[in-house]
């Protein structure tokens, strides 16, 4: 059994080689560009692990691998010209530097390019490893409908933005331990608690993101800290905010959100404490997150083959309280 | 056997319904709008007339043809946003209506609805097929990449251009024939010459294309005469044009290019006749014509299996003296 970081070393020197033609160059150069960024290559990695709670990681493993690390990346390059990023990752985005044009055929190609690495599964999982992939897929460019639409209303419930988290955030990683599962031979059951975990330790992650964007240490966080309030962005911390304050808070939330000052992110995280967003939000990462766990113990395999995937999730996921 | 008429009013029928699922209405409305517009539905008909050259048509030619119907509808939504094309078929394009963020995902999620279909095609052929639509799908948005490529191009050889029109329209064409002839259980190397057929008579058909937007009677054509001349299209007559013209018309050639006259339509036309580049073409798309028929007749089928493909062949491309 080995860890995500033994695993993402292995993945990451199988995964760093050319996996696009030379020409045309202007096409496939701009991919190659971007895979060379790096990342944490998270998805693969539980691949393979979903694979190897069951039996030895198979060669289909690393192909489905490739193909969920493709899908993500394509997901990416789109993503970012919908976001107008200039950045990821510290480097100039694919439709910043080739142009918009470019990264949406970028984007399109890479996508094709994870159907070929898919096309190399065994006869035996084909079918059902690409009716898993095309079902997440779907829910993917969903959840990234939704999240735009959300942009454009006023206010977002509670359920909408956790359906919308589920779609663009979790089911990808809900699903590629389960398909890392159906090569290592799992049954529905222990597949179906699997893709629960996953989507859960999704949900607690993004939590987690939400509370750190406004109440994280600048340091330890890698962004800019208080970016979502800047942006109105309706997070957990905002949808509770929202639905716990006063008329008062209220008025005064319109208009932190309609008036740019230089005091937002200060007001706004006094607001939030004033209405106790930070402590429930907290208290509703460690609720996913012993739910995600729950399903994990339920697995009926040796507690031992599930180590790896326990300190994971207590890697991602850091309990306050 | 039945001819192409039959088989596309059979094919509208079979593939008008909804799609996609309702939710979110934004994301999947945009999609469905767009395959509400028609089209001619050459392409899933090909494969149909494929698969009926060997056989008689199996319910996958059907889930197969919907699958390469969705991938076009797919290049066309995301080509339009590059394009920056307002109107499709008189209407609205997707990212004119809907904005092109939302047309950058409806169409990446046409595109992943396409594989869907195919996975429904049964196991024995499943990976084959997978294996030709996605070297196809590549090809055709390296094609789209070297079409754009090239608008940033002072000129393009001969050479140069007919590879981009393979890639970008002759390939799906023959993929289409190809895919359905191996579900009508078509051996190697008659599978080669019909997708040999369906590339050289869509290179004739582009070669045709390019010559009416010129040379063709407005009201036949059904688009503005002159288009590519205004937009100083790389087209067949002015590549050849280019290569033939002396220095005097090079002179000329290239004020007309840079001058948006209003005789810049009348002018080019009479250069075109003058380098002889209008007899010149119609003699290449013969060419190409003649070299598609030898292909079909070379397939080993009783000849009047192969009718409705000759006829149709006939019917898309005009033979010139």
């Amino acid at each position: 059994m080995k860890n995500f970081e033994t695993l993402a070393e292995q993945f990451g020197t199988y995964f760093n080689k050319r996996h696009f033609p030379t020409e045309p160059a202007t096409l496939y150069d701009p991919n190659e560009y971007f895979l060379q960024m790096g990342g944490k290559r998270i998805r693969p990695v539980l691949c393979l692990m979903g694979n190897e709670l069951f039996d030895e990681i198979s060669e289909d493993a690393w192909y489905l691998g490739t193909a969920i690390e493709l899908f993500h990346n394509f997901t990416l390059i789109h993503d970012d010209i919908m976001d107008e990023a200039p950045l990821r990752r510290g480097k100039e985005t694919v439709h910043q530097k080739f142009g918009s044009n470019t990264a949406i055929l970028a984007g399109d190609v890479m996508l094709v390019t994870a159907y070929e690495e898919l096309n190399k599964i065994s006869e035996h999982y084909l079918r059902s490893i690409l009716s898993i992939f095309n079902k997440t897929a779907k829910e993917v460019c969903e959840g990234q409908q939704m999240d735009m639409d959300f942009e454009k209303l006023e206010s977002v419930s509670y359920d909408e933005y956790i359906k919308m988290i589920e779609l663009k955030t979790s089911v990808a990683l809900a699903a590629s331990l389960q398909t890392g599962a159906i090569l290592g031979g799992a049954g529905q059951r222990n597949q179906e608690l699997l893709y629960d975990f996953g989507r859960k330790l999704g949900i607690a992650f993004q939590i987690q993101d939400d509370y750190l964007d406004a109440f994280g240490v600048p340091e330890k966080f890698g962004k800019q800290v208080g970016g979502d309030i800047m942006a109105n962005k309706k997070t957990f911390l905002l949808i509770h905010t929202l639905e716990a304050a006063s008329a008062a808070q209220k008025k005064e939330l319109h208009h932190l959100m309609t008036h740019n000052t230089t005091d937002k992110v200060a007001k706004m995280q006094q607001l939030f404490i004033d209405c106790n967003a930070n402590e429930w939000v907290l208290k509703l990462k460690n609720k996913y997150l012993d739910e995600a766990i729950a399903h994990l113990e339920d697995i009926a395999v040796l507690s031992k083959r599930k180590a790896p995937l326990l300190e994971l999730a207590h890697y991602l996921i850091k309990r306050d309280h």
